[in-house]
């Protein structure tokens, strides 16, 4: 057993704060990711939080300020559920440390991602009792936590826009699969925003502010956006990242696996962010002169991730496998990995390639 | 003057029914595109239509069927304005065709899209008279439009799903920058769906459908559709277009111009659907090697391309200026444009490449 109740087998990269992700083989398991496999990222020391005195405020552009117990949440608002992926801004940057290195950047491979049955109230809702002002535009979230990375330290926060937090989809959610949400993930509330980046999830929420523009703290303003191959990190640098980029990755094989030749199995996971699914993924043994369409799997709604399954026949000897997902766009991944490295090693969503070795 | 008061210096690909591009120099004088230059892609005869008699039908699964005049539609509703930007899914095929031919489709260049200011009313608040039911999910537009092509012969139709027609930005237009609508565009009513493929902007506009699932006619179910390379146009194959993916070109210089050797002036556009927004544009004359950020012009809004503009310092003889857009969620545009090859030749938005010569 790791920390915070997590398997033995998740990747821990960071013991405090605790940064873990899902080993592949926990994440191949089925659509829905265990809790206890599930990736967590944290910016500062998991806070102790007593539930009974715990208040949510919610201030700023509103008719009306509240502070609301959890009793006064869970009796006042319909209980809502999604299923809904989230992905850490950071997934696969071990792809790009590979092409050069990202120092203080965790090498985060393709499991900082996951999927999970969250259950709570729409923020929708809470915001409809407080009463969003005309000059409103966003909404921010603050967490317990204090985060020393931060510059000064400060409280994990950050904001979406006031029209994404409209959509029913937007959860502050007490439950993960089932069972209460725990504590390394967010108790007693955290919100779960699908199609963003796991960083707008704010987990330990204790206050919700609505505001005219954009959260200005250090984990929006400055970090979480991407900037130019030759950038530097600073206030309001680069485009801050919201919306998650189609991506993709391939759970199994492992990257340089032996199989035995003959018709192996792959498969993986694809997810679009935003208002956009996965519409196709095509797998290539030939180095793109052509390409198979994989089986999509179980479809958990317009929120989640797809897994997918294909079988390729390799011939005894070293193989490529290349896999391109395409979104209800008709967008597609982009193929060079070097082309989309940059200073934070942020959304590398490179179509995925691994090699195995086949042997007779 | 071309056909239908357009410009003369529109590429026309077919007289009859009329499909004509704007030409590169009438896109880059500015962010509104002139109505004379405007694009237009019919699929049949521009319709005769009497306005006096001309009423809109909403049927389906809503809870009063309503017809509609001219004159109850503007005295009715809220007159709303968007500037949106409309780019036809075969913008580019040229592109594709040079790669590999594709019969019987239109060689687009990059002149299939243009931004205009289009007025009118919302869709959103005529449904809300209509009332959908419980069981609505798509709302089916049908045109005057007799389509030939179609098999069966069939008027010119398409649908967007609830979700999207419930938002305001989603037009029954009847004027196009400021003046009356052009028969060719559309009059006396159009739809204008930004964000989405040119062929749900459904022009004459006669019929409104609120549906359980998306159309069923030819240009939904059977064209408009993404097929893999080998895939072959049938019945409900492919995936259905929809959103706009990200895409750009240059308008200037013209791919194999000869320029003056020096600094060099590139301008171009850049368009992102759905809810995304173009976030960075980056030209690289040294084959990707290193990138420069172009100037973001105008922005029109959410719904709107931008336009951009750099300078790049030419020495003299052969160069390859690349190009590469990003959108809000920092994804990128596809590298290969050969990967791209689809049997219609839809989507192509690889990331543009042109070719020029700087003499001393």
């Amino acid at each position: 057993m790791s920390r915070y109740g997590k398997r033995a087998d998740v990747i821990v990269h960071e013991l405090e704060p605790f940064n873990a992700e899902t080993g592949l083989a926990a994440l191949a398991e089925g659509p829905v990711t265990a809790t206890d496999a599930f990736y967590v990222r944290g910016h500062g020391a998991v806070p102790e939080i007593d539930p009974a005195t715990w208040r949510l405020q919610v201030r700023g552009l509103v008719e009306r300020e509240l502070d609301l117990s959890l009793p006064t949440l869970r009796e006042t608002f319909r209980e809502r559920e999604v299923t809904a992926t989230l992905q850490c801004a950071g997934n696969r940057r071990a792809g790009l440390i590979a092409i050069r290195d990202i120092p203080g950047e965790a090498p985060w491979g393709p499991g900082a991602t996951g999927t999970a049955t969250w259950r709570g109230v729409a923020l929708s809702d809470v915001l409809a009792v407080a009463g969003p002002l005309r000059e409103a535009a966003h909404v921010g979230f603050e967490g317990a936590d204090l985060c020393p990375e931060a510059t000064p330290a400060q409280r994990f926060g950050g904001s979406i826009p006031l029209d994404k937090a409209c959509r029913r989809e937007v959860l502050l959610a007490w439950a993960m699969n089932g069972d209460p949400l725990p504590a390394v993930h967010g108790a007693p509330l955290r919100v779960v925003v699908p199609g963003y980046i796991g960083a707008r999830s704010v987990k330990w929420l204790q206050r919700i502010e609505v505001r005219s523009m954009p959260w200005q703290g250090y984990f929006q303003h400055v970090v979480y956006r991407l900037l130019p191959e030759d950038g530097t990190p600073g206030p309001g640098a680069g485009m801050p990242l919201g919306l998650v980029a189609l991506n993709a990755d391939v759970l199994s094989p492992a990257d340089g696996a032996t199989v035995a030749a003959g018709p192996v199995e792959v498969v993986g996971y694809a997810f679009a962010g935003g208002e956009r699914h996965v519409a196709r993924v095509d797998v290539s043994i030939d180095a793109a002169a052509s390409w198979s369409q994989a089986e999509l799997l179980d479809d958990l709604g317009p929120w989640a991730w797809r897994q997918w399954r294909t079988i390729v026949d390799l011939a005894p000897g070293e193989h490529e496998i290349l896999v391109r997902a395409w979104d209800s766009s008709a967008a597609t991944q982009p193929e060079d990995e070097a082309a989309l490295w940059n200073p934070k090693g942020y959304v590398n969503n490179a179509r995925p390639r691994i090699r195995v070795r086949a042997v007779a």
